[in-house]
Parts: structure tokens; sequence; C-alpha cells
């Protein structure tokens, strides 16, 4: 059994989660009749200090429906370069939505403010209106880095003086707010919708949550609609869903704790890691010029799993499936990896 | 409790399902590693007669996903006037995959073969150029009608002289293939893609298989990501989904006894009933003077649930969780309605 | 020189368009400082009783701006099913617009306004929302026929019970209101927005107008910048566009009693002709065994040019380069035509 | 009577434009008939050193229409982030072709090779494919920059590596062209398909070129048509275009000097100018605290016309209506603005 740091959206549900699905009181949801749905979707946007909230399939929905449903083919949104909206999301943006997305560089994840002022395109008709902002907090490119609520709120003031809507994708929200140390609504506050992940750390094995107001959410569900994302009997998924939000949250600090043990062992390996905030550890091997596919193919070999960032970034992510000593193990593995590894010239 | 004839859709899974799913073993599927998930798309593409398959959320998505594959934007889909992919589907082929809709008007729902020959636009720029043919077997708005093999020759025969794709929209497919008493590879061997439904009269909770060649699946796992039907750890909804292609096929028939039931019973009602094929009942109350929105409020009131169609029709659908007696029930329901209803002048 | 009559966008401008055109004061239409266009737009709004009007490339560029301005993605059109903005626009509405188009069958180019009325969508996830109706006067695949202003009114009332625009493909509408006698405000009383063609009949050598009200028309001009049809000295063309519109609608009689002679002979023949309103005749010859492809390239040997409209279908247009004589000469050469063509067997 | 350096687009056509207008032979160019329009577009795509040319409306039109040719829905492109495609065409290629927008910044308006073999995407579900590379040359918000044929050939190099497709918006082509005193051919060799405008310093009143293919320019018209841009007797808007790729191009360089000769006066005022290397010069005025839209009204009181850039940079094109004496009294008329200019405080 190889240890898989790949992502933590490889992580499986707890026995508790497969009984609340065994459990489960469903019914059909399109027609919004699933208790288990409609109980999960009131206790989410509870959470998130929104008025309402829709299950969703996966992130990849959850934020193209948030797309969808703040703008008009034709219109511009203004967000990070390598956020995952713009980078992971298959250019679904502009291929089901039909906008135009304008790409700002951040600093750790983070658009700067006055950036996003002046991205803000004014009237003129050789210019898409712009219609959405969007933040990524955790970041997942920037490796796992934190928007604080200071800078959440900097972008927002900017958005809310523009009357721009502004939407967060917060995969891995719980995370940032974990590491803070502060309720999740000290970061939805700055933002109008929002959308978390219910598996990845939380362990639920599928689904997603998007929340804003209530008109925002009925008309997310006509759009959701048309992606094919209405289930039927989803409260077998809303049910472990419910656990991952009431549950799970808490144990997110000891993904960071494991992620911290990994960033200190590397490090002290002679290696170049990224500032580590929560459960992504970036590191680079060019300085061993060593590409991350050679290494990911190298430690795959000797039982550990890694995901490639870019030419000579490795991605290793912690989640529940984690522990300590496997940590130490990798580390161990990384080190007889970079002994064995020739320089290539 | 209500007797539920609105649609099939509301179906709750069977207790072996909902064991199948509490024990499936699961992986991410997005990296493709769920046994489970591997294992229905396995066997539903061998019981589909096509050589590859794609898990997804809901029958709205594989027909979506179909179109997205099979077309660019500007291409034109001929496909029947009152067909599910057109009337139902929130005008998603244009929105999401920007292709134009030629409909034809149906026969019970099946499209002549003619017709379309002549919908298969030529070679000018003035023309979208036709990428694919729909049809769907049975035929939701047609009252449950089914094409028969020949019929869907008929129009493959003239897709293929003019290399012209053909999807099966077979939601309700394993009920042709039960009322025909015929193998469902009788009905897909007409066809070049095929989407059908786990949930409905199957009875799993979520979920439809979109089959295909095996590049045509490649292609539509892309499209499903950017429509965020991409799911982690799906093999617990998969482990029911194989439970019914696999063992409730076989029950179908029950449900088309039971909708024959209903039929009979209403025409004794003197009401106009369109002729039943499989497991749905369509009714026509405008010689009563009676909308059915009306007809439904009243139904409700005494506990039998349907849907309205139309103006002055009503469909009632039958499924698992229907029997005899529940359908001598809904009649004697239907005959104090009818007594009571006063001539609207 | 043959006799053209496969369509009246053949015409050629008149020597006074020319010598307009080699005079005309011009400026950069894209800052709106082109004092001929906006003359042309003046003038167009007026003559068509709206508020303010926009100068387009062609009509389909027209259609498809009001398309673009009246609705966002996901919407649905309601329009009669061989309309030229469904069957000739190459598939644009969805490619461009993202929106499904509800097409109805129609009576002489006219739909029926209970149809429409039972077309518009309810509100409910599982349909589009029905954003425009358009109606097209004159009727080109209906054989140039005209909707009355009463027919026009019908399919207005109904659009403005359930609050829906009306957009009005004009392209020949100067046609009909000559062919009526009426002042066309007695047409466009019943749309919302109107497009009209400068070309065709009225023979300037480019371009046409979309007119609505003053908010409508600010937000095509976005549009047709995205399409890139906004021109720099676009005067040039719109000189020519004034002559049209205030000097040819006049002359557009003649071309009707043209066409008249023509369909008067060829029922002599005996053939299959059309009810002729305007300046578009439709010919028949199936009951002759002979394609509108053998007919037209038989005529076309003989110095006669027609189209393609069907199978057995050929379209003949008459025009300002068309005289009676012509129209005598194209009748005996159809009638040598008729003669040689063996019957196919 | 203003000195207008808004744009070279407010250039007017020559008598010998006219008159050859005025003599022009045409006819119906959606049929291909135009000889005009055909001489044009073989003369083009003779000088271009393509196989083909379609005239089209505008650059915009231009290049919208190769991206929807080049790509389909769900593509990605990648360019300049300050590019006109990106900038100022109203987010078209989202919009009308459903593709995102890959930007990278650019040295100058020029992108580096190694940035644009690092933005080709891999092949991977999460990523959109990678269909088309986009080049400006010369680059207008670059302030008229120029790419060097060894520029280009170096991102051509790496597209034709990955297959790739390279686009070029060449609306100022001819300017690069003659600051670089090689013939045309020398920087079209190093794209696939390329627009240049026949407007702005050509001065033709209407339209642009694309070239390419001869396939690609059979698709383009079919993409053409759908945005509304075939027309009829194009031939008159053909004529000056013939003029002015024929015999205008060797007039830009008398542009350049009066850009030159600006910029030299601005530089002696002290201000922040760009280099200049062609026709248009960028001042910033930060410095004084002078915002564009201040400059520009002022300079406007005195006669002069600008266009503002961004908040502090004012952008001045030269053209042929611009004389050595316009440009001295332009220095005058910003002089005397400057030394009037309070400071803002």
């Amino acid at each position: 059994m190889k240890i898989d740091l790949r992502s933590d959206t490889v992580t499986k549900p707890t026995e508790e989660m497969i009984l609340a699905m065994a459990q489960a009181e469903v019914g059909d949801d399109v027609y919004q009749e699933d208790p288990t749905v409609n109980r999960l979707e009131e206790i989410a946007a509870d959470l998130l200090g929104k008025e309402a909230a829709l299950f969703v399939t996966s992130g990849t929905q959850g934020n193209q429906v948030a797309v969808l449903t703040h703008c008009v083919n034709g219109d511009e949104v203004i967000l990070e370069a390598e956020s995952h909206l713009f980078y992971y999301e298959s250019g679904a943006m502009a291929a089901l939505a039909g906008v135009q997305t304008r790409t700002l560089p951040g600093e750790r994840g983070a658009m700067n403010a006055v950036d996003v002022e002046k991205a803000i395109r004014g009237n003129n008709i050789h210019f898409p209106r712009t219609k959405l902002i969007c933040m990524e907090n955790t970041h997942n490119r920037a490796g796992g880095a934190i928007l604080t609520p200071e800078q959440m709120k900097e972008v927002y003031d900017v958005a809310q003086k523009h009357r721009v809507p502004v939407h967060l994708d917060g995969a891995r929200l719980f995370n940032a707010a974990a590491a803070l140390s502060v309720d999740v609504r000290a970061l939805t506050k700055y933002t109008d919708t929002v959308q978390v992940c219910l598996s990845k750390g939380l362990s639920a094995p599928v689904g997603s949550i998007l929340a804003g107001d209530r008109d925002f959410i009925a008309e997310a569900r006509w759009w959701r609609k048309k992606l094919g994302g209405g289930m039927r009997q989803a409260g077998y998924l809303a049910a472990p869903g419910i656990i991952a939000l009431t549950q799970m949250t808490g144990r997110l600090a000891e993904d960071h704790t494991h992620a911290q043990q990994l960033e200190k062992g590397l490090r002290e390996l002679g290696l170049d890691v990224a500032p580590v905030d929560t459960n992504i550890v970036l590191v680079n091997t060019a300085s061993r010029q060593l590409t991350a596919v050679d290494f990911i193919s190298r430690l795959s070999d000797k039982g550990v799993l890694a995901s490639d960032f870019d030419e000579y970034v490795t991605r290793f992510t912690t989640h529940r499936h984690i522990s300590e000593n496997d940590i130490s193990r990798v580390l161990e593995i990384i080190t007889s990896v970079l002994e064995e590894s020739p320089l290539r010239l």
C-alpha cells in the first residue's frame, strides 16, 4: 500500500459516514424532497453565514454554476492567474458561460486590491463588462496559501465600491479557517457567494456546497440542472456531507502539523520548499536538476505518490490517511531518492 | 403516505443496493481509480454492446455530454420536437454546446426517416452542419412510447448514409427492451452512442451511463469534467448502479402490467387515454373541461400524486413502489374526483 | 447577360446612389462621428416608428444582434420553422447567443398565436426561459408571403400579455407595406424591434437597419462591436442607404407586378405555383418529375438564373433589373425547358 | 478644425479611392461574384504570402473569425495580456467562440517564447487544449511597438514544435514592415494566418483582410456569414481597399517621421515618453499629477484630440492627415497646457 500524497481528494469516508449513508432518509432532490439534502443545505448555509446553499457534485461544478449565475455571455471575470477556476477547470468558464477571464498575478495566491481595481473595466463598447471577481482560499497552486480576512476585505471593498459581486472558491476554506483559528464566517463575510468541498480533508466521498443569497441559489439551481447536476436520491451523498461539515473540520489542524513536519524535513535536506500554511507542500527540485516527473516516478517506485505541479515543482498533500509515521517514512524515501539521483548534465 | 405516480424517479434503492453501497470498494474516480465505478462502466459497456462507458450524474448530463462530444459550436442536431433533450433540459444544448436544434414532429415519438433525411443540411454557408441525430426510446412525452428496432434502423440507415452519428436517449431503454422482449442490444445496435438511466425503474439512487466507442468516451470524460460531473469516491453510487443493471431490468414488466391496468380502468371511465406501451399513462381530460392542474390538485387532496404534461394532459408513471392494489385505489379516487368535478362553463 | 432571378440581393445601386456615395460626408462611426450614418439612423428610426436605429452590415447581422441583445445564454426564442433566422443564418443563434430555437410550423409563414402562447415556457427549472418571439415579414421561404397587421397583432398581443419582446425580421418589410398599401409603421407597431434591409429591392449595395428603443440600440451597438460590425467611414454605405429608404420604397410595386406576370404565365403552363403576394415566385415541378437542381441547370443553359429552394421547388425573385420583357422571355424559356425535359421514369 | 491624433482610423479615403469606389464593378459577394472583392482578395493573399484571403468588415471581425475558425468551444488561446484581441474586442473570444484566453505579459508587446512554451497545456482533462497562439504587430497598447522577424520566429518555432497554429493581428502590420524596411512577407512567414487593416494608415474607409491557407479561408467564410459579415455589393469597399494595399503602404514612413518629431518634442518638455517605433506616441503624465482624462480635456479645448490609454497615459497617433506643421502646433499646445496645469495636491 503506497503512501498517497497526491491529493486530499483520495480520502475515504469514515465508518460513521458510511453508516449515515446506509441509514439516510432520502427523496427525489429534483423535486427538492430529499430531507437529507435539505438538511445539509440548511446546515451549510448557516455555517457559511449565507441565506441559502445548494449541494453540487464537485468543486468545479460549484464554481462553474457560480460563474454562470453571476454572469451572462460576453462578461468578464477577474481572478488570479493560477486560480483553480482558471487553471484546472478545463476552460469551462469560457466554454460554458462565454465569459472572458481577466487574470492577475498573485502574491502567494492573493491578488493586490489595487490591481483588481485597475482591472475593472470602464463603460466602453470596446470592453466586456466586469461582472465577477473570484478569490481562492486556501490557494492550491500557491501551495495551500491562506488569504487572511484582511486580504479578502481589501478586494471585497474594491468590489463593493464598483458594485461587482465576489465569489470565493473555498474548496479548502476550512483549512484556512483552521490555520487562522477563526470561524469560517470571518472569511465568508468578505464574499457574496462561496463554494466549499465536502470531500478533500473533510473526507465525504462526493460533493460540494455553493452558498449565497436566496435569489442567487434559486437561479443557481437552474444552471445546476443545465449541467446535469440535479441528482435524484442525493441524500446518500448528503448524509456523509453533513458529518463532514459538522464533525470533521476540527481534524484539519493535524493535516497541517504533518505538512509542517514534511516541510521541516525537506528543508533539512536542503530542498527549496515553499512556505507551508496548511496541508500542501510544494518542493522545487530544479537545483538538483531533477524534474517533477522524474522525482515522482522515483518516489512511486519506492511507495510514495505525489503530484507534478510544474516542470520542477512537486506537490505533497496531507490528509486524514497520512500519519506522523507516514511522513517520517516519506522523508526517508525522499532522502534515498535524492542520493541515488544522478545529476543530469 | 400518498400514492406517488409523478415519476419513476421517486423510486428508492433496494436493501441490497444500500448494502452494496455500504460495502463498496472505492477510490478517486477522477484518477479513474475507483474499482466499483470501473466495474460498472465495464458491465454497462458490455450490456449495451459498446466499447466503453462513462458513469454520469444524471440522464441530462449524459445527454449533454454526448452532444458536447459529438458536436462543436455552430453545428445542428436533428431531434424529435418533444424529446427530453429539447423539451426538458432547460435549453442546455444551445447554452452549453452552442448547437442549433432542428426539431421534427414525431409519430408517437418516432421521427420519420424521410423527414430526417430531408432535414440533413447540404453544404452551404447559409446552413449549419448537421452533426448529430438523436432518438429517444422509450419516448417520455409520447407516453412511454417504444421505438421498434425497425424504426430505429430506418433512421440509423439514413444517418449512416450521410455519415452523421446517432445518439440515443435511452433513459428508459430497458423498459423498451422489456416490452419488446428483446435484448437491449437489439436497440443499441442502431445508435453510435447511448445514455441509459440507473435510477427510474431500475431503482438506483443516482446516475446514468453514457456508452460509445473508446475514443468517444475518452473525449466525453473531458466534457464531463467541464460540467463538474467528475466525482471522487463515486463507487458508492456505482455499487447500486451495478445491481440496477444486472438485477433490476427483469422487474420492469410488472410496471408495464400496472400501467395497462390503469389504462384499462381509465378507458372504462370513458377517459381519453393514449396507447400504453410501457410504464407511462397519459390521460387527456379536455372533454371533462378539467385542466391537468385542477385534476392533479384534486387527486393530491385524496392521496394520489401525478404530473401535469400539458394543459389538459396528466401523466401517471408506474414503478417499483406501485402495486396492483395501489392502481385499484387510484382508479377509485379518479372515479370520485370525476364525479365531484363540476363542469367549468 | 443572363436574366438573374436568383435573388433581389443582386441589385446594383442607382447612379444617384453612386453619386451620393462619392459625395458622402464621412467620419469615424465607431466614435459615432459619421454624419451620414447618423442621418441614416435618424431617418430609419423615424420611418420605422422607433426611438433609435443602428446601421449593420447585413440582415443576418441585424437579426443576430437583436437576438444577442434581447436574450442571454440559456434562453429560448420562438420562431417559425422556416424563418430566415432559423433556416438560413447558419445556426448563429445557438452558436453566438447560446439560445435554443423553439420552432413552430407556419401557415404561409405566419405562426398561429395560439401555438405561440402554448410554446411560451412556464417557470420550471426543466425549461429555458422564453425571452423573444420572432416574426418574418415578408416571409422568404413561404414565397414572399405577407403577414397582415392583424396577424402580427395577434402574436404581439400574446407576447405583450406574457411580457416577452418581439423582433421582426423585416428584410423585405417594405415589400409587405407596398403590397398592403400601408405605411410600414402599420406593421412595426406590432413589434418591439425590427430589422430591414437596404439592399434587396431597395437597391443599396450593402447594409441593414436594426431599430428599437434607445436602450436597446445602445446595447445592440455593444454586440455589433463584438461581431466586428463596427465600421469606420461607413457613411459611404449609409449614403446610398438613405436613398434606398427615402426614394426606393415606391418602386417595389412594379416588382410585384412582374412577379404576378410570372405567376400567371407559370399557371398557364399548368405548373404548381404558390400564391404570390410580393416579389417571390415559388414553383414546384414534382409533377413533372423535374428536380429543382435539374430545372435550374436547364434554365441556366438558356440564360435564366433561379434558386433551388427544396428538392422540387424553385424560387424566382423579381427586382429592379427585371422588366416585363424579361419575364416574357423567362416564360418562353421555361416553356421550352419543359417541352424538352424528358420524364424521368 | 481640430488636429485629430486620437487614432489613424479617422483617416478619410484619397480622391483616387473615392473615384475607384464610384467606378467599381460589383456583384453579389455572398455568391462570390463581386469581381472587385475577388481581385482584392487575390492581391491581398499574394502580398501577404498566403494561399487565400477574405475581405471582412473590421479588424475585430477578422480576428474573431480567425479565432472561431482555428478553435472550437472549450479550447484555449495564448496571447499577450494587453493585445487588442484580449483587451479591446469586448470579450468576444469567450462570448462568441467559447475559448479561454491565456494571457502572458509582454515586453513591449512581445511575449517571450519560453513563456509561450510553458503556457501550452499538456494532455490532461483538467486543462483546455491550446489551439492557437496570437501575436500583434505592431502592438497598439505597447505604443506601436514592432515585433521583429526574429521575435516572431521564436514564438512560431515553439508553436510549430507543438503543432499549435499561429494567428497574427497585423492591423498595423504594414507600419512594422515600413519601419523595418522589409517586405511584409518577412513577417507573415512566421504566422499561419494574419489580419491586416485597410483603413488606419492605409486610408481605405472600411475593411480588413484575413489571410491563410485555402481550407482555412473556406471555413472562415462560413464563420463570417454567422457574424453577419457577408456583404452584397462589397466591391464599393474593396475598390479603395485595393488602392490601400497597392499604393498606400509606401506613405507610412512619413507618419513614423511625424511620430518621432512628436516624441522628440515631448522629451524636450521633460515628459515621460515610451519609445516610438512607428506612428503611436504614448506619454505618461503621472509625474505632473495630470491624469490622461484631464490632459486630453485641456488639449481638446485648445484644438488637439488624443486618446486616454491608462490613468496617466495618453496616446497620440499620426496618420495621413497630420503634417509636420500640425505636430509643431501640437507641441506648442502641449507646452501651454503643461504651463497652465496646476499641480493637483
